[in-house]
């Protein structure tokens, strides 16, 4: 164990759906618990896989919707049944860093957290590491710390981060002060932020001391910081079920972390980091980020074809043959085929309002 | 009974394998034994069907592989067993007619002869039954007489008869003298046949007397007529199978009844019809003649869509989701799912090049 991480806490995000990456990723097995870069890990195996050189395994935890928690537990068994936190429901992603860090409260007065995401890829795992490493220093000055990823293009579906003045070098990295939050630009403005070169995207992961996080939620955030004292005294005590119920359950509409604590917090900080990061938005994503076949090809499937090219095949059981094909997504379950050009896998939540119209549920749960 | 047609024997050729219509047409159960129009009734249900009005069941014989035995006679109980014909091999389609001729010969000299295709589809089968009973009487003149579809458009995979003088009217339908039969001519010369109004594609399907039949085999076929006069006597007796090795295996080669027969017969009629015909003899020919939903596309299938137009859709068991698709056919079966562009149909057979190469010949029988 490196010895300055001995504060750190990874607390890994799993509570979400991965609608867009449906009909694999469903309700009842969402995004983060499937095998999607064909590597037989899921990604929130590969999430834990990242961190757990970094410290020990009972300094992991993961927060999920409590419908998930026997698919964490089975997942990461070497987790510690008290690490896998369930929320009774998804109140927005304020709501379940305070929850971990009221945990982390109670264990550790000088605890670190680094919020961490389940569903994205990460294909610089010891980069990763490194960065964290580099938070648990700088996160000391009380700073809220994001890690900034270097946009490799205009993309107007993520938030962006301007960078100010450095900070200094942290284990080899540089961090820079966080000048503004930036919300999903349109076009034009994303292409100026990548060409003024001091932006980079929110990933969503975070590093801070878990006493610098409560105390902006306590005054950002003063519902969300009331609820988290009640609940504090009930975790891990009879009376959780029903503290949740008085407590968790009212914070519906609860601002999200971004909005409710970044933006304007006292101090923010940012590594910028090249991680390899994707955070597989869509099944377009898929295809562009995973290596293809010699026919340029992404085939989690026996694929056989004549003439097609830049196809991305998923199925378990059975055989696609394609013949002709371009750019195209085919994904196969036991009990439906979704078939679209890639540049359309984006309206995928079109699709399922019409599956939502006609109450065909069962295709979704 | 129509009273002119106490001589008709409807033949109907389902000896067929149907690679085109691949996967859902295989070696084990091929085109005509499928319903690809979703009306629950085979394609050789519906040719049977389409004649069994015009004579008595026990005149109506099916020509096919001895392997299709069992399937025909579960799909056309009715029909003797004796009326159910089997090849050993398959031997082209003189032989096949040549063989039926044999059967018939020994049966009613005056037997004339209805070679029919089990899997085209016909939309207007009264008229069928119309020119049938035409054909009866103009084949009482020893001429050997095909239908002649009238050509909707410069077709390039068909081959043309070049019509002449009309003979006169039988049944209310016009007879006309074949000038020449054309192989399947370049789109150039496809579009001079279509714009000269005297050209009808050769349906495959024919009118003869059997003795007049019989008479041009032994003039043009001299091969094949030696090893039908050497079958006949065998037929329905135990002497029948290896007759048939001694005969019917050395056929392979023999020409077809165009090339063998049609081409150089001494007297050639032809009907010029609309039967609202098709051949199907790809996917894309059932997405363009098949009834369309109120999307413009032909789902036998649960299909779910976001903005998808003109595809074909076959599915027994699963939902078919399509997002954004245009032009396309999924045809999903048990063990392969098959997605290509509507205009690419036709390279089916390229794809099955790939498999036979990967010895994947599951996917095939």
């Amino acid at each position: 164990m490196n010895p300055n991480t001995e504060h750190l806490y990874p607390v890994i995000l799993a509570g979400g759906v991965g609608s867009r990456l449906w009909p694999r990723s469903r309700k009842s097995s969402p995004k983060q618990f499937l095998d999607l870069t064909g590597n037989k890990r899921s990604m929130l195996q590969e999430a834990f896989d990242r961190v757990q050189p970094l410290t020990s395994t009972d300094h992991i935890y993961v927060i999920t919707n409590v419908e998930y928690i026997d698919i964490v537990r089975t997942q990461v068994p070497d987790l510690p049944a008290a690490n896998v936190v369930g929320e009774p429901a998804a109140r927005g992603s304020a709501a379940a860093i305070g929850l971990a860090a009221i945990h982390l409260q109670q264990r550790d007065p000088d605890a670190v957290m680094a919020v961490l995401t389940a569903d994205h890829l990460i294909r610089k795992p010891a980069t990763l590491r490194q960065v964290l490493a580099a938070g648990v220093e700088l996160a000391q000055s009380g700073t809220l710390i994001t890690l900034g990823i270097e946009p490799s293009y205009a993309e107007t579906g993520y938030g962006y981060i301007e960078m100010g003045e450095a900070l200094g070098e942290y284990n080899h990295r540089i961090a820079r002060k966080v000048v503004r939050f930036r919300e999903k630009p349109d076009a034009a403005t994303a292409q100026q932020y990548v060409q003024a070169g001091n932006f980079v995207w929110n990933s969503g992961m975070f590093i801070w001391r878990v006493d610098a996080i409560m105390a902006e939620f306590a005054r950002q955030m003063p519902e969300l910081y009331a609820a988290l004292q009640g609940l504090a005294p009930a975790l891990h005590t009879a009376q959780a079920e029903s503290a949740f119920e008085r407590y968790w359950i009212p914070l519906q509409g609860t601002p999200s972390i971004d909005y409710g604590v970044m933006e304007g917090a006292r101090s923010a900080s940012v590594f910028p980091v090249d991680l390899g990061w994707n955070d597989i938005g869509s099944w377009a994503a898929l295809l562009e980020v995973l290596p293809k076949d010699d026919d340029g090809n992404v085939a989690h499937a026996q694929h056989l074809h004549y003439d097609s090219t830049n196809i991305l095949v998923f199925s378990e059981k059975r055989t696609i043959a394609t013949v002709g094909l371009r750019d195209m997504i085919i994904v196969d379950t036991d009990d439906v085929i979704l078939v679209m050009p890639a540049n359309r896998a984006q309206d995928v939540k079109q699709l399922l309002v019409e599956f939502k119209k006609r109450s065909l549920f069962r295709f979704l749960d």
